[in-house]
């Protein structure tokens, strides 16, 4: 038996300078320098507590303008079809997206960040502390992104938009 | 006006021998010898393609076990209350899980791996790539994380269940 529908509940808003799909860079290490914040609904304010200790935090968001899933696609980095769960594309059966951004200020109920990849008016979904503990990984292999020059990431990923 | 409700489906469960609620080590960190599998439905299985090249995975769950939201706990690691987003306990408002595990094999829509920290017969609701380039940060700093010696963490992190 599959287990029946999830319902979630945005908690805020992230705001940035993104407000065309197609020109926003592709991961947060595409989009240094560009800045943004998550603007936290108040009723959730008091669960902030403790974050600005943090310098790295993960946002999980909804791609609220993703067209329809599609499980074979050709990632931003590379003109190759590759599973849509080998990529970070946003045509995803869930919609999830997950940038790891760096957490510059917390004034109340909004996170200032840095790097931050993200459509303006995306709805966030949860915030999550990033710690060197348990996020990173020594990586031995990156599938087919192992294939692609820095050059080419460079170019591809910041998809002409982010200012350096 | 806050954005309305977003619906989600399961794309799989995960498997694990972790049955117990409050004996699940917390990260995978804590996880280390804890094999499960992640069955994707067959109806995605075309999207795993090109996923084996990948030393590490994200897992991102639903936690379904959860009990109603809190915004202040006191997190598996330390008896001090914390703002529920400066940790990564299951109490949140929406109650998104994230995982980084070892990738082992693909056989088919399953997905062996290492390091599993979830609780069996957990919904999977999405899994990303664990790159280098984009997931694996300079930290700063860990916030109240910083405070916990090596030996206190993996006392309680590992929760008394895991096999080493």
């Amino acid at each position: 038996m599959k287990p029946s529908e999830i319902i979630y509940r945005p908690i805020g808003i992230i705001h940035s300078e993104h407000t065309v799909a197609e020109k926003t860079p592709i991961q947060p290490v595409y989009a240094e320098g560009c800045k943004g914040y998550a603007e936290v609904f108040p009723d959730f304010t008091e669960g902030l507590k403790d974050l600005e200790g943090f310098s790295h935090i993960y946002l999980i968001y909804h791609f609220h303008q993703s067209p329809q899933c599609k499980l074979i696609v050709k990632p931003f980095l590379q003109d190759i079809d590759r599973g849509i769960f080998s990529t970070r594309a946003p045509f995803r059966p869930n919609p999830v997206g997950l940038s790891v951004v760096e957490l510059k200020k917390v004034e109340r109920n909004i996170l200032h960040v840095d790097g931050i990849d993200v459509l303006d008016g995306t709805p966030l979904l949860d915030i999550k502390p990033y710690t060197a503990k348990f996020d990173s990984c020594n990586v031995k292999n990156s599938g087919w992104q192992d294939q692609i020059d820095e050059q080419t990431a460079q170019k591809r990923g910041k998809r002409g938009y982010c200012r350096l």
